[in-house]
């Protein structure tokens, strides 16, 4: 195989293109998505691995030399986008891991490694993030997630079981999370950090603690002519001045970040006032109890600003993970052979961050020229990109002369406040 | 024929129900209006009237005794609803008018009459209201009408094609404007003024003028993780804190109404910082250049806050129409003529008002309880609805005495500054 990670990515470049928005569209079993799939398989299969996809429509691609699947190093990655994204956050890590596992098979590396495809880690269409690392790890209840829905109404039980997978089926997979002595999740950098040390590739320290929270502000629909504004019980007037207040609020919290980057009224006619209006929030910060101070004076806000124009605001938890460390160890030995490779933190949520607390696991960054992600600007060079796959190989060529781990911790929890992510 | 309002409405009340807003959402060339546009042809057809879709698509039924269709009274309204509306709004108008025309075959009044069922009254699917009536007076060009886009990115011809209307042919109709001798519009009132009258029905004075623009607000798409808030230019921001200085704004000018009910983040994600946000904006006074200057502020205000925020903000008009008086002599008959019938103005857009400035025009509103309107709990009490039918058939049995009235303006003009409408 002669592949780039160039190559391969350019190989997918229409797919999934979002003309309104700009950039791409990938949502999960989106025909986009079941594309790339596809892509995946087949360049998967070519290389002779061997390819499965789980219960929980994670696809696995083994190179399993002993017939055994236990104490696997392995990396992954996924194909979902946000709406409007970037070609790299997701795919760069997939293109990567087929070209590192070229590069292990010239170079004669034993040892049983694969490469994992999570699906819906955006949570762009059912709104929890990583629902195939939190399924399999027990992160999220199988009952939980099958009843989560899309903008269309359709649920997630709906939408798998038109993909082929059987959503009686899905739920914790103690068995692949036992297998795995490693996972390592190469990404592009959601920032400027490797840019400003002038390197291509750096290691993982830590993933920001985040969360979603859904606030929804009821007030009274009505015509947007004959009702004079005194009358009004209008809930866009409180999400506006609320998109202010969480702008401000962040901002007096050092290291915070909080955003409304989704914002639904309904009905949403221009000549109507909306009935209500659904804020989604997105709350940051690498000190959980700060996080869930803040959330909590949003909340605050959100009800006094309701109350002030005569509606109410109720505040939901769609999904939250603390921050994750990664294992100190593993970074420094990896970070020690890529040649001292810098160690950076991120605010991005992954799949690896998910896995974190129940496998030793790593992620490599490689550098982004423009620091955007989630935006069609989001960028890596080819250049960087192929030391980032090479990284990959030399990472997993360090792995495959590890004796296999025992697994560190049993099953628990679900999401919401799920301490191990 | 026994038909009822009440009961003709029932026959289609699950027709385009909207379960994830409330009400109905029956937007233009839906397969809902479809459906209600065949239920009208069916009705209209079993009264014995000759039936015609034309080539803007409006709909006409005829009674035409003498053959010709020259000086013809006219009711009509419209199928079309905005998102998640009330039953009566539009439809309570077509009901009546075949109630009405009962009344009128029962009384054997003779005369030429037409039922007109126009299209995209709303301006809820393309964005410009009274798309059918701005057609054939010329009040919008066709070119102008034929390039508006859906949400979906489909151009109202592409959409008018598939319903197998001839984009092409579309346009002003002047034959039809000068058949008419008078249009009467019957429609449910849109606030409380005959609940505090104690009335059942009402004869409009006056339409609010109004209009629509759609401010886009141009920021930095980015990760809401990654992104520290300093270094951000989230067009959400301008946008959230935009829509309390519209309240405010509209708030400090009497008389005024101004309302953002729709709003567009885009890419939309949860974990994204938008790029570009669009917001439409809807302002009504009684004095054309009071809303004029109150736009303008809006303009100016919204520039200044996405200069706050790093961001550019664009101010597009989408369509205006200004305050219609609709005609004192014929307004007074009707008044007198339905028992000193009380005379109210309205603060919301109608074909009559499109129609006004072109034909000797008139409108009836029947009482509605909750006043709200644009929303589920619009209402009109049947014994209310049998009332207003009666005072249509009552009109233009009033009207049928009259002789043909001449044209009384040449074709004009487009929309954006419409001065007819």
């Amino acid at each position: 195989m002669t592949d780039t990670v160039a190559g391969l990515l350019d190989e997918i470049a229409d797919i999934g293109r979002d003309p309104a928005r700009g950039g791409y569209s990938r949502p999960v079993h989106s025909d986009a998505e079941h594309t790339l799939r596809e892509w995946f398989r087949g360049h998967a299969a070519r290389r002779g691995l061997d390819v499965r996809t789980d219960h929980n429509g994670t696809i696995w691609a083994w190179h399993a030399p002993s017939g055994s699947r236990d104490g696997a190093a392995v990396t992954g990655s996924h194909l979902d986008s946000v709406p409007g994204g970037g070609a790299y956050d997701g795919p760069l890590g997939i293109a990567s891991a087929l070209v590192a596992f070229d590069q292990l098979a010239a170079r004669g590396v034993g040892g049983t490694r694969a490469i994992a495809v999570f699906g819906e880690e955006e949570g762009s269409r059912f709104g929890v993030a990583c629902l195939g690392s939190r399924l399999a790890t027990g992160a999220i209840t199988p009952e939980r997630a099958l009843a989560l829905k899309d903008t269309d109404g359709l649920t997630y039980a709906e939408v798998a079981a038109r993909s082929g997978l059987d959503p009686e089926r899905m739920g914790p997979d103690p068995d692949a999370i036992a297998r795995m002595k490693a996972f390592v999740e190469l990404h592009v950098e959601q920032g400027r950090g490797l840019v400003d040390l002038g390197r291509p590739v750096g290691v993982a320290t830590s993933i920001l603690g985040h969360g979603r929270w859904r606030i929804s502000i009821q007030g009274e629909g009505n015509h947007a002519g004959t009702t004079l504004m005194a009358d009004r019980r209008d809930p866009m007037v409180a999400a506006g001045r609320l998109i202010a207040a969480v702008r401000d609020l962040a901002r007096a919290e050092p290291g915070a970040r909080a955003t409304v980057g989704r914002l639904q009224p309904v009905p949403g006619g221009t000549n109507v006032i909306a009935s209500t209006v659904d804020v989604w929030l997105d709350v940051r910060h690498p000190d959980d109890t700060v996080t869930a101070s803040l959330v909590a004076r949003i909340g605050e806000e959100a009800a006094e600003l309701a109350t002030d124009e005569g509606c109410t605001a109720t505040l939901t938890e769609e999904s939250l993970s603390g921050t994750v460390d990664f294992d100190a160890a593993l970074r420094d030995r990896l970070s020690a052979h890529l040649g001292d490779a810098p160690q950076l933190p991120t605010g991005a949520g992954h799949d690896a961050g998910v896995l974190a607390g129940r496998v030793p696991t790593a992620m490599l960054f490689t550098r982004n020229p423009t620091g955007v992600s989630h935006a069609p600007e989001e960028l890596c060079e080819d250049a960087d990109a192929e030391a980032g796959a090479a990284a990959l190989a030399d990472g997993l060529e360090l792995l495959a002369a590890d004796p296999p781990t025992v697994p560190t911790a049993p099953d628990t929890d679900t999401t919401g406040g799920c301490p191990l992510v």
